[in-house]
């Protein structure tokens, strides 16, 4: 039994549905940032981050910051690439639109490589483009939140070493970590930014980044001073350090209830192999995408190679908007969330499915959910005599 | 009885201790950040921010946002100065330097008003400083965590609108807003920054700005775009408005729990008049500072009218130092902090009393703060054989 109050279940693409720890980890006393307690707490969740991201080179470093995931893009744009500098931007949705335009704002040329609602650009258009010009970071969006399009890092990140091999590979995973395969060290990816509030099942509230060594020395060479002080990496580094030390540091007070929620919730992540949780969320996801098919309805990723496990956006039949779907899942006890693709966002709903919400036996979430949007997509089409 | 596990006292110039209530609202459950419920929350706790600072006019306009105190330095320097334009810093300790590493970070010629350590820049000084150079904006510490030292700043305003009307009064509010008096219209102030840990009793993890319809336009005219991209006040400001208006609305998502503990927290500050609660915390200081002399001990603010209310920075005897002290302090389930100001780090404690360690009448943690200090200072008087 849960001690959470009753509520619809939460299957957005995050926040997502949490663990009855974690939330009570929210509720944690009052504690002084710089003691000893807090500061154990702080840097064992640090060393978690680490494995999450199957990390154990001690040159990568990992970052927790009080901030939501959008912060991670000025941490980036701010301390890795200076003024004048090529930024090369996968489009799959619109989360590239807003990385680029933070990318602009701290000065760096950024170039949008864009592929139509649902596809992604090709390994041969990539390539290309990286062999144009110097760019001194890629971004990919791992899983598009507006499309559920999922990007094949591994692939990009050999094309960049082969191509380009100072080009730091930098993979926006808010909507990944935690679910999608990511293997940091073994891919040698440079940057993947994330949020607390995805599949790692912590409320929102942290910006959350794993860093290479070699993005690091980046930060450490630059020619011109980071162009932001909240968001440089040189005013976090020493104090990342320190507490994964066990010493107290400051440079901005910590949100220790949310360090208390995330340690609870990476504990419980990283106790298993992560491949297992992979596992799970591709098969919670395969039972999504096959019930969707079964009811004729198609998805904004149309081949299985762009699809997420995270998430399904699915497309709705011609004469439906999401104001005639979504109340009648929320009748059912589910909440599903609108489009969010500037170009599509009427037409569309999404279904996040990550966290406890699949790895959890004990929760029905996903067949409620499959048997609720059966319903409501019947009673919609009624509705509108379709 | 509190439903917390026990712990130690947290009297430091914050986190400090939490209601009940405010930690229940921290494990609430998960919620869509755009659905109504939240929506409604999020949109109330805006307008509570505007009664914590008594403020009516619709041009004003509150701002909170996902991250720490410091955060808001970088919103000012980033969205309110442009490159190469003036800012007066008023030096009270510790954090007059760090918003000046700020304010230089994004460009801005930061001039800083230095006073030593305890005392303030005086009235003439300031003056006489804004009549030589055309600042853009001028910031005060009004309460500086290093030093608790208070500044004054409603007549530090009348003279910057007496002397420099166009400047930009802006007040570094973390270690006061919620405690001691602040009247934002009547003051014609136009920013106060602040922190959602000390004297407003939430957790750590928001970063809360009130700011003037001046503050606003300055934005609005400026010559060159922001600096920033998640520190823009141009980035949040529709967002603000919309919660306000009841309207979802998204650039990044926010605290969805962190909203909830300041909604709670604002509904129990803002029941009664805020110069009760200014009150109870002036006749709580007085009592600190009245023990702190009795005990023969001296404060980093000599002077009465320097004194903060929210904290006291003491100096400790000649040949202790806070490994000296603290620890007998804990030993009697009390925290202090240890000193900050870099010149003098080991040689003062900082003692915090916020919040419902003041305004709870059910609680005794300012007379068990105030007997185990004599008993601790004792105890380490004695073993120093001093």
């Amino acid at each position: 039994m849960s001690s959470q109050a009753p509520h619809p279940t939460l299957l957005i693409p995050g926040p997502i549905e949490f663990d009855d720890a974690v939330l009570q980890s929210m509720a944690h006393y009052a504690e002084s940032h710089v003691a000893p307690g807090f500061v154990k707490t702080f840097g064992e969740t640090l060393t978690l981050v680490r494995k999450l991201f199957q990390s154990t080179k001690p040159a990568a470093q990992p970052f927790i910051i009080s901030g939501s995931g959008t912060l991670g893009w000025d941490v980036v744009a701010s301390s890795l690439v200076e003024k004048g500098e090529n930024a090369l931007v996968l489009h799959t949705g619109y989360f590239a639109d807003s990385f680029a335009a933070c990318l602009t704002t701290y000065g760096a040329n950024a170039t949008q490589l864009k592929a139509p609602i649902g596809e992604r650009p090709s390994f041969e258009d990539i390539e290309q483009a990286l062999k144009e010009k110097t760019y001194k970071i890629i971004t990919i969006t791992h899983v598009d939140t507006s499309t559920g399009v999922l990007s094949d890092i591994k692939r990009i990140a050999e094309i960049v070493r082969r191509v380009s091999p100072k080009t730091l590979v930098v993979v926006d995973g808010v909507c990944s970590v935690g679910c999608e395969e990511i293997a940091f060290d073994e891919w040698d990816l440079d940057v993947v930014l994330t949020a607390s509030q995805k599949a790692i099942g912590c409320p929102p509230g942290l910006s959350i980044l794993m860093t290479s060594g070699r993005a690091i020395d980046v930060f450490k060479n630059r020619k011109t001073p980071p162009a932001s002080y909240y968001s440089s990496i040189g005013n976090w580094l020493p104090i990342m350090q320190n507490y994964e030390n066990l010493k107290p540091s400051y440079f901005a007070t910590p949100p220790t209830q949310l360090v208390h929620a995330l340690h609870t919730t990476l504990s419980q992540i990283t106790s298993r192999p992560m491949a297992e949780r992979f596992a799970v969320h591709t098969q919670a996801s395969d039972r999504v995408k096959a019930a969707v098919a079964e009811l004729g309805l198609k998805q904004l990723a149309a081949k299985p190679e762009n699809q997420a496990h995270a998430m399904t956006a699915i497309w709705l039949p011609e004469g439906l908007a999401p104001p005639d779907v979504l109340p009648g899942l929320l009748k059912r006890g589910v909440i599903f969330a609108a489009g969010l693709h500037k170009e599509a966002a009427t037409k569309y709903i999404r279904f996040g499915h990550m966290g406890v919400s699949v790895s959890d036996p004990a929760r029905k979430d996903i067949d409620n959910a499959i048997a609720a949007l059966k319903e409501a997509m019947a009673e919609a089409k009624q509705a509108k005599g379709l």
